[in-house]
């Protein structure tokens, strides 16, 4: 029983020292994805490298237990993400001395990590299609130590990225054909914006306010003027002339500043009949897009458009379906995941070598093994179960196999860019949720439309 | 009226098309802070510039119109992570194409970008300070072209940051002299976990599971094990041997994989009775530490601390006082604000050449003006006022002064590590809430517990 002191005990019962304050580089370092990690994963592995326990052959599963409150589907998104940050989860001499500086110092445990490649294999429900409870939306068999270790990043990405795409994908069914465009960069985390452009892009966003989603992602971007830049003006007329002169007659004017009538009135006066678009950001909007469409219209500007972006979520999208509304510009709730900002998903051991495995204690009861994954439709298309089995299942007409191969022997199965790995996913998604019941399109609250049921 | 036809009319009326596929370099770019910014900053920027305002000077505000439904009070958290970013905020080459690939190819608007530094003061609210509706916890002054171009960063940063700083002060009160450790990265965004887990330790959290978070800022890291680890072994006994022979038996041992009473009393003859602590992640808690605690002491194991860790929230927590709890474990709730995953704060133009500028029209009435703000207290130093005007306010005994300069013509009035930023901001914060009047605590909802008043 080798006690290695160079680890020390963990948290408690003592709480670590605070450390000395490091170097003053005045740099954040580059963001390391190895290190999106919680700590135990690594005491974890050091302690299976110590008793030989770490190659054991593992299956861990990522699935849900639920879905948010009254959801009636959940949509996966981040799968792309994972797969883009996998060949850089590695260990370099930099990680390594942030893991000694924080007591990691046990030395089997940093040799290993030195030369850390995932190895094994991931497989998983394609990116965009919608998953319900108990869904095995990725599955890592690899050995213990290697499959451990993903297991914080991996359910980071998918736990807010499926939180936002699943929200996302509401908000677009409630606005039927009407374009919904993503705003809200500036109400969560900087990075998280990326992500949420790029997973309400993927279920039927037309655009992000996001200029880095655009960059990375290629997501296209949209947006034009706020209030401030009115107000930097000396009066509404030479802030819309200036807007007009720069960005042409077709640009959308923020007509609500000051007056919302007159607003329009000089809209159309600087811009012409020909102006894109009227911006309304806050009153009653049902009341007011009505107004401003039949003001817009008396002064010719029949073809100007209405964009509303007062914190609108699918509830006030679904109440603005009979106003004269032709774009909804979403923040708040979209980046927040409208109630759910996270959706649950766990990241568990299934299998070791060959045996199903599962916690036993009461309150969050677990299958054992590996799944398999179908989902049962009907002679018209449309999906009636989720099948779920630890056996393989007898493929009925209509089934769709759900869990394809992603990664084998550490390698990407297909490595595609960035923008092409979102676009996949993204007509991916358009087809499987033609096949939706109907009544998963309610936004009231609900079961979920499918239900999980056993081969 | 030169138009410039290279910067296209924005996406009302026509949608983008969905660009080109980009080059397949296989690699996320790494982040550039200028690019996590609204496009709609961009295109006021090139209309300002055109029409000769962009160098008007002016003062943008950060402020919270209300606070979550029913809190007692906001912690204002992120201002050292934008003073971080504020030196790289730059536009490069890459920066540069990325726009001109997005449509936004206005030369006289690229090549301002090329050479923008921001020059302008900002001052604010120490980092860690309370904060209540209408502080003003950040001002920027500057030319209005560099003033707006910093507004997306600025919100995403302190939304984000002052949403998990305000929940995880509730947490921490909840839990009086308790340690709470925090460990949400897997339910939020792998960065936004990184900036929770600094938010957290900021208001008074021990520790984090985030080892990025321990390498950026310094933040201890805890953690130990999880339910697959004892699931990897052939038998619960020898799980807790391995990693009482790696960690120590200081170390803290999962007991609720299988049976709850069996594995206290596995922990205790593999550990002995010096075994630092058991962990519950299950279960009705009160109840099970309660029966937990005194079967430890029939064993001996008297100093044997508990660590709870299921699902917790602040009033959780509270439920938990009674209780024989050592530590709490907070994940999902905190990442996720507690309900409250972002704080609303905008950032408004409210001065453009020494003139209050405010928006109008119904609904979001603002007042115009640079704001002053100090903190009144009684005779005992318990805050009784914030005070917010756009005069300056007379000084009267126990009155603090909120506002702080932070930048002066574009550089850091102090330069401070990542590191020390948040040691600095921890204890202010630690000052700041030893004068929260004692109803401030209360966990249910009402009132700001400061009134925001007038001069």
């Amino acid at each position: 029983m080798a006690v290695h002191p160079e680890l020390p005990p963990e948290l408690p019962p003592e709480l670590p020292p605070e450390l000395p304050p490091g170097p003053d580089t005045g740099l954040t370092p580059p963001p390391a994805p190895a290190l999106f990690t919680d700590r135990y994963e690594l005491t974890m592995v050091a302690a299976a490298l110590a008793d030989g326990t770490a190659g054991r052959d593992c299956v861990f599963e990522v699935f849900a237990r639920r879905l948010p409150h009254g959801r009636r589907y959940g949509v996966l998104a981040g799968t792309g993400r994972l797969l883009e940050a996998l060949p850089h989860f590695r260990f370099g001499d930099d990680e390594l001395a942030a893991l000694r500086e924080q007591g990691l110092s046990d030395e089997r445990l940093l040799d290993w990590l030195a030369d850390f490649r995932f190895s094994g294999d991931i497989d998983g429900y394609a990116e965009g299609d919608l998953y319900f409870p108990g869904s095995p939306v990725l599955t890592v068999r690899a050995p213990f130590a290697e499959g451990v270790l993903l297991e914080t990043l991996a359910l980071s990405v998918l736990n807010h990225d499926s939180a936002i795409a699943s929200a996302a994908a509401r908000m677009v069914a409630a606005a039927c054909e009407r374009p919904c465009i993503e705003m809200g960069s500036r109400r969560t985390h900087e990075e998280a914006a990326v992500a949420a452009a790029r997973a309400a892009h993927m279920v039927g966003f037309a655009s992000t306010s996001n200029l880095e989603a655009g960059r990375r992602y290629r997501v296209p971007t949209s947006g034009t003027s706020a209030h401030a830049f009115t107000l930097l003006h000396d009066d509404e007329r030479s802030a819309f002339q200036a807007q007009i002169d720069t960005l042409g007659p077709g640009t959308t004017l923020l007509v609500d500043t000051y007056d919302v009538d007159q607003g329009i009135r000089t809209a159309v006066e600087v811009a012409g009949t020909g102006l894109g678009a009227i911006r309304l950001d806050s009153g009653d909007l049902p009341t007011l897009a009505t107004h401003a469409r039949e003001l817009l219209d008396s002064l010719g500007a029949t073809g100007t458009r209405i964009v509303v972006t007062s914190d609108l979520d699918e509830y006030a999208i679904s109440g603005l379906m009979a106003a004269p509304v032709d774009r909804y510009g979403v923040g708040t709730s979209l980046v927040t995941g409208s109630g759910a900002p996270t959706v649950g998903m766990v990241y568990k051991l299934v299998e070791r070598d060959g045996v199903p495995v599962a916690k036993r204690y009461e309150g969050k009861r677990s299958v054992g093994g590996r799944k398999h994954a179908v989902r049962r439709h009907d002679g018209d298309g449309i999906a009636t179960a989720e099948v779920v089995s630890s056996a393989p299942v007898a493929a009925q007409d209509g089934d769709r196999d759900l869990v394809v191969p992603l990664v084998r022997g550490g390698e990407l199965c297909e490595p595609l860019s960035p923008p092409d790995a979102l676009a996949r996913a993204k007509a991916h998604h358009e087809r499987v949720r033609q096949a939706l019941p109907a009544e998963g399109w309610a936004l009231s609250r609900g079961e979920p439309v499918l239900e999980t049921v056993p081969a």
